[in-house]
């Protein structure tokens, strides 16, 4: 069976395409009679409107991209989930592009949307991003952006963050709060805005507190994961059996982490105490559960699509808005691998 | 600045847009220097061709819809990631929505992708699905159809799949190779296939090794969750004590179960073994670790849209093809959870 058209329901009825297309519109210069007879043809025949002429004639695609590091992250995930339910609630739908955390793939997928003329773009950038003038062409083509998350403070966009700064002073003086002395951290690559902001707000916490900032306890994780979790604390055993706290950039390296502690029988957290960040639900799961900085995705998420909601409405009525930075609240979870 | 038109290239140009249009394609009535005048000018002003008047033409989208239970799920946002992946090499963008376990939704979002025009679509069913007649729909209207994972048996279209039964077999197999007795079965809800399959392979492999199939052993996890493995194993611990093995139809049902179990002091794998269901992330970090079933979910994603990339392909060149079913392999990972 093909898909039905207007002139189809036009020659069953044995009236024009013009009459067809107004009563399905509900025009007043069709009378109801005529009306009714179409609807019916059009629901016996499953008709469905074509959306792409409808969308030459509006202008609008009622489609949304969204450009994401990575799906298979408890984090990004719930970003995700938070966006495509507030989508749906409003009748669009959402593209998911993943870059894997590449400048390139990223930028080609910005051209990718663009073309396809979505109403709107969702995006947190790749780690690797540094260069900003895909996310330039979008605004110069009064494409609706808003960033999320991992953001660049050059585009003058409206962002949903936290704030990574006060989340990792937050984490790290609650290490300090419960007696731990000589904290380390483990933190991320050297360019992503997160990665910097967590990094200073450790070092902001132990200097408020007295504490020294030793260069040397901070490791670096390149990739964020359970297997860097686990070197980086084989390493530490190595090098610095004097460290008795943690501050993980993320739960996922924490998770590392305590593996290679519980399997070297070193206490967690009498030996070593250990903060992680985002609130995954491993870390809930494992022995000892983890404490941790509670990360909102799914608020993030639904946020980030209202705020796009918002721009498309008003640049579509002629009154666009200005951008606005929405930070989220975060807060300390404590659990058992901390005093 | 506006989307840039045919139109403002022909006005710059002082030619007409019919010739623009043909430059552009590359037709051969066109000069090669006019070719490459509008070329330049089209480069200059970043046009980009509107995909919705090309849509027209070729009617095609290069759009396909996924239509998924849930996102916040490690085995279903690892097939997001395998269908994403694969579309991106073939061009294709992909518009994922979210069911959220409802037959309601699921109806309503199949509808809107007939209506989008998508090329194609992919589907893991809700639990609550039992009627297809919105499934039979999108075969009437010879959009290519293929299902995954929660799949129905009435719908005549490729399907990727595992062997629930046999993978449930084997899991149970191995807790009876290992000296287990008296096994329960933590299974899912009545309706949805995988949890009847599983709960099947569960039974047989009891029955072909002449253990005692025991119907107040098997305790229902409706959402299969943490909680629910929990409180599963909170009325296990109170109604059979002489358990010594448990297999459950999900990693998170087991996790939720051992976590009891270490409140308890009931030893795990000791005094009671437990066989998990996905090989999630999750199942490698808690302690002890979790026997389970690897389930491939990158693998199902990318097959699923490999296939269905085969049959849009094969309508467009007028010759369909017949559904094709592909069972992928499954094996048992042992960890610590049992003997």
């Amino acid at each position: 069976m093909k898909q039905v058209t207007l002139k189809q329901i036009a020659e069953n009825l044995g009236i024009s395409i013009t009459t067809v297309s107004k009563a399905l519109k509900n025009y007043p210069d069709v009378s109801k009679k005529t009306k009714a007879l179409v609807k019916e043809e059009a629901k016996k025949l499953q008709y469905k409107p074509n959306v792409f002429a409808v969308n030459l004639r509006t202008k609008q695609s009622k489609t949304v991209g969204l450009i994401i590091p990575e799906v298979v992250h408890h984090f990004f995930s719930s970003v995700i989930n938070g966006i495509i339910e507030q989508a749906e609630k409003k009748g669009y739908l959402v593209i998911i592009l993943q870059s894997n955390e590449s400048y390139k793939l990223e930028k080609k997928q910005i051209d990718l949307l663009i073309s396809k003329r979505v109403d709107g773009i969702m995006i947190s950038l790749a780690s690797t991003t540094v260069d900003i003038s895909h996310l330039q062409e979008v605004q110069s083509l009064d494409i609706p952006l808003v960033m999320f998350d991992k953001i660049s403070k050059l585009i003058p966009c409206s962002k949903i963050v936290i704030d990574d700064r006060k989340a990792a002073y937050d984490a790290t003086k609650h290490l300090i709060d419960s007696g731990c002395k000589r904290i380390a951290h483990f933190r991320g690559a050297l360019l992503p805005q997160n990665s910097i902001d967590r990094f200073l707000g450790y070092k902001k916490a132990l200097e408020d507190h007295g504490l020294t900032y030793d260069p040397s306890l901070v490791y670096i994780c390149e990739n964020v994961n359970y297997e860097e979790g686990r070197e980086a604390a084989e390493r530490l055993l190595k090098e610095h059996n004097d460290v008795d706290g943690i501050f993980t950039i993320t739960d996922l390296v924490a998770v590392g982490a305590i593996a290679v502690f519980n399997e070297r029988g070193v206490k967690v957290p009498d030996d070593i105490s250990i903060m992680g960040f985002s609130n995954w639900f491993v870390s809930q799961a494992i022995t000892p559960s983890l404490s941790t900085i509670d990360q909102p995705g799914y608020e993030m998420g639904k946020r980030t699509f209202k705020q796009l909601y918002k721009e498309m409405k008003a640049k579509k009525e002629g009154a666009p808005l200005p951008p606005k930075i929405k930070t989220l609240d975060t807060f300390v979870i404590k659990r058992n691998s901390t005093k």
